[in-house]
């Protein structure tokens, strides 16, 4: 925190950073001004140790400012910020597995203090560690907090930002951090509608937007950055200015955390550099086998399934599935390697600001709960992630010769003759799970099964073993080899 | 044709290449040195009238030859050079839809004279309108001319070509043009397996081998550049030598033929700006339902699965598919907006050497003919090419509002109630036809059927028209909007 000038515009007429440095690591985050003469530069060192920093600016009250600091080992609880391992999967910076399990609440953040509180209630009791929030104000948000000075669209000062705004922001990821949720921060969207017209500000404005709130985000370890909600249907913005967003997140985060931009109709070209992961929004993706794990294929890179439709009851298709189907997707998404997101829409009289996908407040599906279920088994099976095992076993995740995951979906099967794609020497024993994804319970099959090969493309039991399942649908069967 | 050295090496030390000129129009192809003194600059002019051309050579007897020559109008069944149309089609330079229809038989061109006879015949009364072959000779093609002068592994001459090796091959290609086949030209493959070491050339022959190729066969309008066939199992070489052969592919045809990367597990980045559409292996792609549509959706640009498995009677899997599996998958590409290829693969005793896959010869399967019916409903649809209407109806395509063809697969209904996704206008009329696609029939129902809206996404007959059907697999409703 440095003292500064307050007088003319500081967000245009100020420019700061600093240098952090330990050894030959260095970072350069810029800073942002707060507010009342004040100016902050947030730091996330990613070392323990001794870091110096020295400041640079355009002001010469703020330049050259030196100081240490000693970065002490991290609380019980942080794991650092999440990363990309494994190709398609993700890690915190200290090892430990990621499995992202997600939520959306848009607009949370706007609310009254009181939807709030609900809102980290419930998450506090849900299996969720992701949410994706957004930051500008949308058309129902009925938010009296905007990122610029002014009361409504004919008078705001797009050259300036209004701090109150942020300090309510950060206060919101500040809850989420210590809930060990990360936030999927989305920059823009389409939900403007002509209420407050912050979908027409110039470009530079729109870049400007970005790199405050890096400065003021970056340095909180569970921020993700998503350029956009459903990016295609804001028809006032060219691909090329999703790029060139792209590109300034790439340049102004020094940390480089993960970044993505979420589809409408248009699926945004992610093998871009700027981009960590896919973000997509595709409900059939994951209504039915062997879909998923088609966008991993093209995009080798994870794939986190955004937005696949929400459990509710909307009359709009896109907010009407059961509890069951929203589960089943969050299965499918496993299975083939990739991930899930969930929310809840439902009607209730008038009031539209009722659901917890708009507004957040209380979780009433049925399928949040199985979200955490199926969390515990993403936790037990292999730390690496899984994925498809063979082109033509669509209804198969795991890792060759060591972890499956056999998922039935809607079908009722009465029993299920060990049979896995090829890959599992002769002789290889397994334990075998009935996992019942619904009921969220996991039943052992008594003993050790011995499995051998059979043709060129199967792994059957010795014995020709078979499993009895209970001809309900969303069963699961679980296979890991021993040894 | 030119008169030129014949000492030396000409193929490293002899420099060619001619500007073609007309009006602003230039096109300055390489040429490409034919044995015997004789040196060839071929040219494929796109526009009628006359055009003047001028040699450049770093050999003074090369250098400065001018001349020109009319070009007329194109002869009847030329409809020009095949380009991408419309972002997922293809048309020809003559403003005529193409309809890839596509078979793959590797190594016809390099079997004997009796062979490729057949192979011609076969193609004459066959449907196809596109053919994958490769140009490197493979482990089991059993051929006596090599693109390098020499026997065997032990004493190939990469700095040369052999042109007889050229000549035959441009014989087959031209054979191929004279029935209107388009020929995906194959570059590189894994298929050498120790036999012959073409795999193992360095960077530098394999480079100067693909503009030896561009140079010969870039003017034969019907030619595609395919770069690879499962680029991805050829292990000797890296991500990056395959992006610089497309780059290669780029800056040497001055065309911009028509250019694509075969895959085997491993997808390519098909986004990049030398690839015109990709070109998938993956038959469980086109199996079910909602799946073809992602590549699409993901790559932007055409699709066409160029390996779905074949069918035939083999052990292995890619090679034992039921002619009706085979036909469906087609069908499965075409209401997904994309193209399927075909091949066989029949095992006959001990004689490797018989399938249409590898070597041509005839057609023996069931399913050949089936393309021939769907190449004629693609014909009579919309010549902008279908696709997709609705994210949520994954069994129907078309062009929303004008034309729709919903396709049942292996399914058997009785009945079809008239329902469409929406975005037909209410009170418009309709007239209906049921396709079997095994029995290639259409059947016309009698007369028109009025729509109207029904809810939010559906569009169903006023007066809730049902269709009835023979209860068999592979039937498809054609529904055409009338007005």
């Amino acid at each position: 925190m440095l003292e500064g000038p307050a007088g003319g515009n500081p967000f245009v007429e100020v420019s700061l950073s600093a240098e952090f440095r330990k050894g030959r690591r260095v970072f350069v985050p810029e800073g942002f001004y707060d507010g009342e003469g004040v100016y902050k530069v947030r730091f996330m060192p990613d070392e323990e140790g001794v870091w110096r920093y020295r400041t640079k600016s355009n002001k010469r009250e703020l330049r050259g400012v030196t100081g240490e600091f000693l970065c002490t080992s991290a609380r019980a609880g942080n794991h650092g910020p999440v990363s990309v391992r494994n190709r398609h999967h993700f890690g915190y910076a200290d090892g430990q597995a990621y499995w992202p399990v997600g939520t959306t609440c848009y607009g949370w953040a706007l609310k009254t203090a009181v939807k709030k509180r609900q809102t980290i209630a419930s998450l506090r009791r849900s299996p969720f560690n992701k949410i994706r929030m957004i930051v500008m104000p949308f058309a129902g948000s009925r938010t009296r907090l905007f990122p610029f000075p002014g009361k409504s669209r004919e008078d705001w000062d797009f050259s300036r930002f209004d701090p109150r705004f942020f300090h309510n922001y950060e206060r919101c990821l500040r809850q989420l951090m210590a809930l060990g949720i990360e936030a999927d921060v989305i920059f823009f969207h389409p939900y403007d509608k002509g209420r407050y017209g912050f979908d027409m500000v110039p470009h530079s404005v729109n870049i400007r937007f970005l790199r405050y709130c890096i400065a003021r985000f970056g340095a909180f370890r569970h921020v993700w950055w998503s350029i956009a909600n459903e990016f295609d249907f804001l028809r006032t913005r060219k691909m090329s200015e999703w790029d060139s967003f792209g590109r300034a997140i790439a340049k102004h985060d020094p940390y480089g955390k993960l970044c993505s931009i979420h589809n409408g109709a248009l699926m945004y070209n992610n093998q871009q550099p700027w981009i960590t992961h896919a973000s997509i929004q595709n409900g059939s993706a994951v209504a039915d086998f062997g879909r998923a794990r088609i966008y991993r294929d093209c995009f080798r890179k994870p794939v986190i399934y955004d937005e696949v439709c929400y459990e509710g009851n909307l009359r709009v298709r896109w907010g009407n599935l059961s509890g069951e189907e929203m589960t089943h997707r969050f299965w499918q998404g496993y299975i083939a390697g990739t991930y899930v997101g969930h929310s809840e829409s439902w009607r209730k009289g008038l009031k539209r600001d009722s659901s917890w996908l708009g507004s957040g407040g209380k979780l009433e599906g049925k399928s949040w709960r199985r979200m955490g279920f199926l969390r515990r088994i993403m936790e037990e099976g292999p730390q690496e992630g899984i994925g498809p095992v063979d082109g033509d076993d669509m209804c198969v995740g795991g890792i060759r010769g060591r972890y499956y995951v056999v998922y039935f979906g809607w079908e009722k099967p009465g029993r299920w003759k060990v049979d896995l794609p090829r890959g599992v020497p002769d002789g290889a024993r397994c334990r075998i799970d009935i996992i019942d994804t619904w009921d969220m319970k996991v039943k052992p099959v008594r003993g050790v099964i011995t499995l051998k090969t059979k043709g060129r493309y199967h792994v059957v039991g010795a014995n020709g073993e078979v499993i009895r399942l209970p001809r309900r649908p969303f069963m699961a069967i679980r296979i890991r080899i021993l040894d």
